[in-house]
């Protein structure tokens, strides 16, 4: 099953070019990356996954770039690689700064660490 | 050794209520929370958790708020109960909203959720 | 101790040589898998590793393919690379078909997502 | 924010209540679980949550216990122990036995801990 | 299948009482934990688990004490509650001061750090 | 912002520098590893976990190499390559062998599997 095939635009269904569109359309980019053209080898996954990432990844009372980050924070913390440079690139174009991202990398560690210590004393909910 | 001793401020050596008091001058409140009072019984994993987190979590490019929700984003998806009531608490009186809170968790299940897509067709970075 | 010796069979001890040979009739295969010869640098792990697996993989009430199906659903969640490319072949020879694997990285994925979302609501069993 | 408020029918807004009518209708049962009701608190995770599970948990080429069983391997490895009863459950009525469960168990509990051995010994793949 | 039924001795079939007979003259004491009373649910897996945990926390070249150190690690970090509170136990009963637990958490903690940066800069190994 | 840039002491600022140095006088060698290169990258995260890991990791109740294993413990649990190549080799510096590095996996992916059969029978605390 691996290497996973990347299905393109030219070898793609119908089914499948109508998601390429619209990530394109809404993204204002004329590719689509790899982690798409993964999930394409199931379609039914691919149209799901887009329309649920579209609309829990539009401003809403969280910006953007706020929800980039939360999204971040869980790759680093799940140690996906793949993730982590999606993300990342994503919330350096919303404008995440290089300062700011070693403040986020800093948080994330932190609550890695405090997480493992109220763990590890059994802290009671206050 | 548990239950942990919750370590109260009048049974505290003077160095841990060093801590406790740099903690409720910094916070404008009156008490520690349970988590402080556990990591008393060893003052010097006390004394340098406190000095990181107030380091970490002090406003910098990412506002405090922005902070709060990267910890909660983190302790949901290790699963740390503690944390989560405690960084929620902490985020609500920074302003979280109960919409905002939503989004937030419906963000961090995303991730979750495609972070294991990745994996799972082991893409390969862009 | 990286990267890790691998144990070739004519390298390796007679009471390796014993584990491999039980690998091999079992599983009807010529040769034996990297992660057996990186456990023959500790015999005894190798020998308990292998006798375990091969009771807990051997038919019962689960047959075959759903046992490498579950192995395969907790190494995609732990994001074990190594583990997700040896059991995607052996269900595979078992049978997978490329649309069922897409079902399965679907309900894994889903999986990775309510958990977090149970946990952020802190939902209480029914 | 917890107790996180569990919205039952009779509190229901009209775009929950559409999502409950048709959890109880899919799944022939009379009441929602404690999970469906926490979600109740964002309708528009409610909604796309259970479409998304409606979904990927309909059958195919993997049959609805098999699903299950996959959904609980996730859960037993993330330790999610809303998602453990819910799943189990489930698992249940589908028709799994104790025999069956106590399999799944242990493959479960091997898969972590050969995801470990593989980690621990960075075997390359095959 | 919740709440789990622990099978008490009286209870058990001979299968089950020869394990728990082996547990007790090994660790000199006289009941099994919790912990062995619900793997009794399933005989093969209670034998299979105590023979592997006989074997791996025999004194090696790590003494007893060092393995149960490595087993508390391992426990904080995924949050399994039973797991911290036996292994905690047993620690404490082969010398562990509450100095030395405090050191342990400690590392535990700091390790869950430090891999989350090792993650987030994607550091290449040296 | 990948490959993230390791900052070399000579492009190093006078900040950097100083826990350059301390790192090499405090371990008695004549570079830093990579982790601290990718860390400069946000001077006060460098600083900051530099005093930590010194305290945290200095000789106490436990010693050094117990406390390296400790490490690599969370490190193999957690999938963390660049952990486990670093912290395996400051454990061998300390004289960790390769029987008693085999010895470390055996626990470490032993309590990986105990922890899940305790998830997953929901054992209860004796």
């Amino acid at each position: 099953m691996y290497p996973t095939r990347l299905i393109e635009y030219e070898d793609a269904s119908e089914e499948v070019r109508q998601v390429y569109d619209d990530i394109m359309a809404t993204r204002k980019v004329d590719r689509v990356n790899n982690f798409w053209k993964a999930l394409a080898n199931h379609p039914v996954t691919l149209r799901r996954t887009w329309d649920s990432i579209k609309q829990v990844m539009s401003p809403g009372e969280l910006d953007p770039l706020t929800k980039e980050l939360i999204y971040l924070a869980v790759s680093v913390t799940n140690n996906c690689e793949y993730c982590i440079h999606s993300h990342s690139k994503a919330a350096a174009k919303l404008g995440l700064s290089a300062e700011a991202f070693g403040e986020l990398l800093a948080v994330v560690a932190m609550a890695n660490e405090t997480n493992r210590l109220a763990n590890g004393y059994q802290v009671p909910v206050d």
